[in-house]
């Protein structure tokens, strides 16, 4: 069951495959939706297959939740072969044409409305056109086109594929159509759509961008830090803030009971000193720029701008990850998206049940493993714990089942940690179910790397439990039912080596 | 063992105990120092009641390293009581001085000033007075002193008790042995300090807030967004990113392979157009201000201060867990923090070794429960892999002989779990050593909530391995002997309920 007011394009084009088109493709992508892309630049495939890698990396950490089936990703030759199949010209089917349509060229007004003119003479009637501009106004983007109310600004952030936020602003001529459908679509791809009342230059996220920029800019040239010490500066103190609540439930937090006026007041007149002496802005000069990157250089230099790219996106999918588990902020975008794409798959029809289920299947992250440079033994029961979840989600113990009173808590656990396995290592579990009548529920878990290297076995006892008397109970009929087909089906299968083994005895 | 260069003073001072004092009261006092607190507010010690326990609620989620032994706070009735232990006057122990003096007053140069001359009647002649000022050049600060080369800027940033970053600035007067002394207490109480070069108004991360707050405010006054979104705009983003790697590293990635000149070439003419635009600044009228709390009041209002205090305090402390899984900006700070607790503790001194040994201690995180409202199971592992490293440091298996090539790796695990625990529990974890000769090791892990309700029982087989071969080995004659004593120190133990049965047998 799809979420509410959110819409997956069967197909989308991107025109302009530099870093954040190829992040709209990797994330359209793994988001199950078919991309056709058009760039000039010979060199566009590979770039897009290095970002494709970043993404299926962070991806692959991000969520356990199954994705959707894979999008197709094909090279056009032609703008109008991206938005509507040039292979097939005019004769193209409406289904084959691009519902979506994502700009990611230069920021030069002249080739956007240029891009523009020819998307025209082939897009959908339809189609949604999403220009990724930093900064510039959409009525000025849509000034030419014949069809400018389907035209908005999509602003996502660096990297695309794992970001949520994408800044969406109307021109005077934009449909509410569009902007509405435009949003449908970001949810449904897992972003965080932010929809401007007014049109702006910069939009909002990036004028403080560039506010900061040009504070930045003043105190590396007057040698106050160096760029490495303003990068602490804000990562050790107000960015870990600003990860979570913006700057005004900041301060309002700052304030206390007396409220915001209360803040404003008391902080107002200490704000307003500089307000007067930081206007000057340096001028971007030769020496100036020399500066600033023979700074970087030496701030970042020992890491490559891949491994900058890793650490990067292993640290963000770690903070959404972190924020997941207390439902805030961007952490409950990738909640509300994990939750859709469970709901999504009718997981009990992936597998022949006749043999052990498929309930998991994942990478190995890096903060999964410890000063023995393996997986955390916690971490085998990590796995576990979510294939025992799958496998529930199977049986019809869903959120609604819970909240109307029943679930299955485990009550014993036993794990045979048979190998180790490294980080990065291509983790799956299977299940195998032992016993399922009344009450009882006896589980058999295995875990292996890669096709067929078996790391460990999972053997666990369950109860199911009323929730609210939180006593052993028996399961509702159509979970009974569900669970007595999976007994039945595996009935036939061996016991597995090393089931109602104790420790220490052989 | 004490990390080099980091010193934990004895007793230190705050003066005003607001909420940048009360939040230095509250990491000092967790990081073991005695805090003399003057602040005339007779309201003082409730509020700084408030600030210690959201602290200490942060602690207990941050880290299950061992604590120092907590310092304790006192309120003086006078600086020169806070400074000095009045209540003895002149004839105050040397011992007895505050080491770290800390200045949390209103800011206002002349109150400053004067607190500063109260200060030096009866402050130790070597004590660091360190003003936690966000503005006020420290040079003027220092300016009417008899010493003031001990006076200098410690910046913090709220909350006190969880940001590591600190801004030292030192004024004209200011020695390089003040700043390299305080420094020194930072780091032992788990900050980041971050020793600016020049010295100017605001100094350098507040510079930043200035500038997003002018651009802030003329966004609200022009109605182009409102609070909320504003904040959406900065925690769905930049603010993400921020948290790790500050401006210049993210253009740094964002520039890729062609680094920093390369960037700020393509993105400066993009990045100057509304250099010249957005300079001016709204007033800070009652009509705008009256705006901003409106707003904030309807994005923030379901939440009290308290409330919004738990969220932000739960979320850093996520944040900064995850980036210690990934070694990395505040999480490196955090981890270098853990290992010198752990290593400041003698660890096999506090149990009586004939008992089942305390290798735990901790309250359950929010973010440790699951749908079913209770710790997750995959937690009790947890525990008691923690439990087992505390154990293996007891042994004197440490980061040292691990790095040598010996280690232990967890082969079979056993978990009764016996009962469900709620967030906030405090739970313990004792030890039993079933049998340690050879290179095996049978250990019995009791998980409890307070004192006495058994939650679960964790039987665990352990084999010593050489991390060369991957091997198993046997271990090194030191460890061998430790490992003994405890064998025999438990020989006379009853064998525990629980251990060697498997599942679905009784």
């Amino acid at each position: 069951m799809m979420t509410d007011g959110t819409h997956r394009p069967a197909v989308a084009a991107v025109i302009g495959g530099g870093v954040i088109g190829g992040g709209w493709v990797a994330r359209l992508i793994q988001n199950g939706v078919d991309v056709r892309v058009f760039d000039p630049d010979p060199e566009a495939p590979r770039k897009i297959a290095a970002i494709m890698e970043n993404a299926d990396h962070a991806l692959a950490r991000l969520t356990m939740a199954p994705p959707p089936a894979r999008g197709r990703l094909e090279f056009a030759s032609s703008i109008a072969g991206a938005v509507a199949s040039a292979e097939r010209s005019d004769r193209a089917e409406r289904s084959d044409r691009a519902e979506l349509i994502v700009e990611a060229v230069p920021e030069r007004l002249e080739i956007k409305q240029s891009v523009y003119a020819e998307i025209e003479l082939a897009a959908a009637d339809d189609a949604i056109i999403s220009s990724s501009t930093s900064g510039i106004m959409p009525s000025d983007l849509q000034a030419k086109m014949k069809r400018p109310d389907r035209l908005m600004v999509g602003h996502p952030f660096n990297p695309v594929y794992l970001l949520p936020l994408v800044e969406m602003v109307g021109g005077t001529q934009t449909s509410d159509e569009t902007i509405r459908r435009a949003g449908d679509i970001y949810r449904v791809i897992g972003m965080h759509p932010l929809h401007l009342r007014k049109e702006i230059e910069a939009f909002v996220a990036d004028r403080f961008l560039e506010a900061v920029w040009r504070e930045a800019l003043w105190l590396v040239k007057d040698g106050i830090a160096t760029t490495a010490e303003i990068d602490d500066a804000i990562r050790y103190g107000f960015g870990l803030r600003w990860a979570q609540m913006g700057l005004f439930e900041t301060y309002r937090v700052a304030g206390g009971e007396a409220g915001m006026a209360h803040f404003i007041a008391q902080f107002g007149p200490c704000l307003k000193w500089p307000w007067t002496k930081l206007m000057d802005v340096p001028e971007l000069t030769d020496e100036l720029v020399e500066k600033i990157s023979s700074q970087s250089d030496a701030q970042s230099g020992s890491h490559s701008i891949r491994e900058l790219e890793r650490i990067r996106d292993n640290n963000l999918v770690a903070i959404m990850q972190a924020l997941k588990a207390n439902d805030w902020g961007a952490g409950k975008t990738l909640a509300n998206w994990e939750a859709a794409l469970y709901d999504a798959v009718p997981a009990e029809t992936r597998s022949d049940t006749t043999k052990p289920l498929e309930t998991l299947r994942r990478r190995v992250p890096a903060e999964w493993t410890d000063y023995n440079g393996h997986m955390n033994e916690a971490r085998y029961l990590d796995c576990f714990s979510h294939a025992t979840d799958m496998f529930m989600r199977m049986c019809g113990v869903d959120a609604a089942y819970v909240a109307a009173g029943g679930s299955y808590f485990t009550v014993e656990t036993h794990i045979r940690h048979l190998d180790e396995v490294k980080a990065g290592a291509e983790l799956h579990v299977t299940t195998q179910i032992l016993a399922g009548a009344g009450k009882k529920l006896h589980l058999f878990h295995r875990l292996y790397e890669g096709e067929g290297r078996l790391l460990a076995t999972g053997e666990h006892m369950l109860l199911h439990v009323d929730m609210n008397s939180r006593a052993s109970s028996l399961p509702g009929e159509a979970v009974a039912a569900k669970l007595a087909g999976f007994v039945d089906a595996h009935a036939g299968l061996p016991t597995p080596d090393g089931a109602g083994r104790a420790i220490g005895v052989k």
